[in-house]
């Protein structure tokens, strides 16, 4: 493995190769991840250019060396670990947007530019990329774990918004999944088997990404509940009047708590009720589209909703979606030094949200787990956030306890065991129970097809076949 | 073959297996086919489950006999054609409707499932699959092809609304893809690489499909433009404008007269302007909603339109919608006794959308080819029917040449060679021109990782490999 780094050291020079113990560190650690591999990278590599890329490729599948994509760090499922070694490749310098087309409604990008510096430089053409994971998130890693956020329930995820991706394959070809039209149904889709694959089938060096028209008018109410039950009730109705919300999210009382508590100061003074509450977000082209979208979902939620709040300015607006925002933030900074949070989601049939998110509060009580719940109901996809401190083998057991229980609920109730978050090393097993081994084995072979050798990212989503050859 | 017809027959009895010349023409060639092959299956096959379907591929596997998938008959590029003949397995009687999940907003069919009759059924409690392509067509080819249709402007086409896919794999192996969540990261996207195969990697035997809330408000309008390209920036601008229409649809001048002279009575006496056209549609859930976009639309696009019409009436919707509708019914129409019309299409990025159609009418003109043209303008795809007598080699040449100078500048302006009907026979090469050696090749390495013999709808989308032993 140090001779491959060492290889790619005299093509590229010493800058592009990093040795540092912190670096490599960096690149195969995180707290915010369910699981870590003990083992690390032996090198981290900074290329430029497809072409870069390339030549690590042809050197590392030369000598057998996995290969370990790095966008920003943020996903939390293990994704960019090292179980198996080798060389990092961290896409860092690939920031650069390459064309812009407004007309067209599109961009093409490198892998590294962050999607929130991406849609400053949109917004000049009023258009932008509808996703919102991790504010630090870039493009390459929002790909390859098709990433999604509060606006999936009106933009839909990740894979709706890839034209085509630019790959390097394993033996450093360079392929192109599609040109540039919006809609195309000429073989098959190779754009969307990369999007989620998380570099175990190449290395995404380009993307055309579709952009979505900035709405000019946005709105905010809060509306709040006696129960998750009839919260869900009253989304469910929504859904179904076919009134098109921007976003729709669930925070249930335990996170209203800390956020009366622990919010900022302009979001603690506002002294929420502490009950399940749905954060409504409205968008529409014109005023009285989003007076009739308000009026309407007030009149629709009557029944079961027991305060509605909506912004009448758009200092308010920002002000009330800040709690929202907040949510992570907030149990973070209650965390007591050394303890951990363990962030994790599930995606049901949407009649079942309600039923799992009742029963996985119930386990975190009973197993005495300080648990908060974020949902994006619109999607039947939620968040459950544990805290623990993993120094305790009893707290790590009960914690992976509650992960189990609510996986294992979702699958029971035709769910899955990822909503946004992707597999990595933290999910391998749930997927087979999700899918089978003959669903999973499909997807082995489809890997040796591309991958022969089993270099790329390897130990993600899936384990390598008995018998592989890699290096260790 | 025939012997692997007789094991079937001798599985399922007489009635499952036809071998009726008749029969299997009907299954092997198709007017409407830009191609079709001279050979064809030596039987066809009615299964009525999945169970079915795994031992007609078990025996076709074990004596590498072609299985041919067929649904509806309706697609135009020799997609059910069996050029190495073999076995068709018609899905006919595969028609059934699962389960209907209202609450989650999905359904699982067979894929023998009519859309109009799965349409019927799904309005009883206000949800529909808002896709729109022949109203013939089964929900199997429908997902084989990733079709679309008028709709897709809003609502994408069909791979955006298949959560999962039960398949049998060529060795008789049945894997569903996922479970019934609306969103997921979990793995490889097997569902997308499925849909758009052209059962080319396996035979469809369940579908679960999202499903849309009917608009309780519609409305149409109908909009005459001086020429194409204002036509084009009028559309333009409404998609900039982000207000969600329906559907956006161009028809040329010839098409316009042809509706005047050839359309239905009520169609015809309306005296329609022949020009270019925009027809579009309005829907909300509300009658304010519909109002607004009206007049928004209307004030956007003054500047170039020549005539703005729209429905007052539920019955004034319906009677200017028709005109859209019956475009391809009275191209039909006026075809003289043993005339064929050519019909394909392509996509675009939109900016490019106006100067594709112009050129291609101007091709027409100057080949001497009567040549009509409709447009899903908001999605950058074009439909030409050309009208040729096929038994004169001048005339075919012609319109050969035209259909290959639309389909050579659509790649030439970053488009794909096929927007809604696939690859099938008729654009394998053109495919190789739009994605290049190299992209088709990683195509065939999943294939053959699939499906290693090559029994399932071989030939279509790109060529067998070489040296391939296929019975024929």
């Amino acid at each position: 493995m140090l001779a491959a780094a060492r290889e790619i050291e005299t093509l590229f020079g010493e800058d592009a190769v990093s040795y540092d113990e912190d670096d490599i560190e960096n690149h195969g650690f995180s707290d915010w991840s369910s699981v870590n591999s003990s083992t690390r990278a032996v090198a981290v590599v900074y290329p430029r250019s497809t072409d870069d890329v390339v030549k690590v490729a042809e050197i590392c599948h030369k000598l057998r060396v996995p290969i370990v994509p790095y966008g920003a760090g943020s996903s939390v499922e293990g994704n960019f670990s090292s179980p198996y070694s080798g060389i990092v490749i961290d896409v860092t310098h690939m920031d650069n947007i390459l064309s812009f087309h407004p007309e067209d409604m599109d961009v093409v990008v490198q892998p590294g530019v962050n999607w929130v510096d991406l849609n400053k430089e949109m917004e000049k053409e009023k258009l932008f990329l509808p996703l919102d994971p991790s504010p630090t998130a870039t493009v390459g890693g929002m790909v390859s774990t098709n990433c999604s956020g509060t606006n999936a329930f009106r933009y839909g995820t990740m894979k709706d918004w890839v034209t085509n991706v630019t790959v390097v394959l394993a033996d450093g070809q360079v392929i192109k999944t599609r040109q540039r039209p919006r809609k195309t149904s000429a073989g098959y889709n190779l754009t969307s088997l990369f999007v989620g694959a998380e570099g175990t089938l190449g290395i995404i060096t380009e993307i055309t990404l579709k952009l979505a028209v900035v709405p000019s008018e946005t709105s905010v109410a809060v509306v709040t509940f006696p129960t998750i039950f009839s919260a869900a009730s009253a989304a469910s109705r929504i859904i179904r009047s076919g009134i098109q919300l921007a976003a729709m999210e669930l925070m249930d009382e335990v996170q209203m708590q800390i956020i009366n508590r622990h919010g900022s100061e302009q979001v603690r003074k506002r002294n929420w009720d502490e009950t399940p509450s749905l954060f409504l977000k409205f968008s529409s082209h014109s005023k009285e589209g989003i007076q009739s979208d308000i009026c309407r979902v007030k009149e629709l939620i009557e029944r079961e909703s027991t305060k509605f709040v909506f912004a009448k300015t758009k200092d308010d607006e920002a002000k009330l979606w800040a709690a929202r925002k907040e949510a992570l933030w907030t149990m973070t900074s209650i965390k007591p030094e050394g303890h951990a949070i363990w962030s994790t989601d599930v995606a049901v049939p949407i009649s079942q949200l309600a039923e799992i998110i009742e029963l996985s509060k119930k386990d975190g009580e009973r197993l005495g787990v300080f648990t908060s719940i974020v949902g994006h109901v619109g999607d039947g996809n939620f968040h459950e956030a544990l805290m623990y401190d993993p120094k305790d083998p009893a707290q790590s057991d009960a914690v992976k306890d509650a992960v189990r229980m609510m996986i294992t609920r979702a699958l029971e109730m035709e769910g899955t065991v990822s909503g946004e978050h992707a597999i990595g090393m933290g999910k391998k097993q749930y997927l087979m129970n999700e899918l089978g081994p003959g669903t999973i084995e499909l997807m082995k072979q489809l890997k040796t097809a591309v991958d022969p050798r089993w270099i790329m990212n390897p130990g993600k989503i899936f384990d390598l076949p008995n018998g592989s050859v890699i290096r260790t």
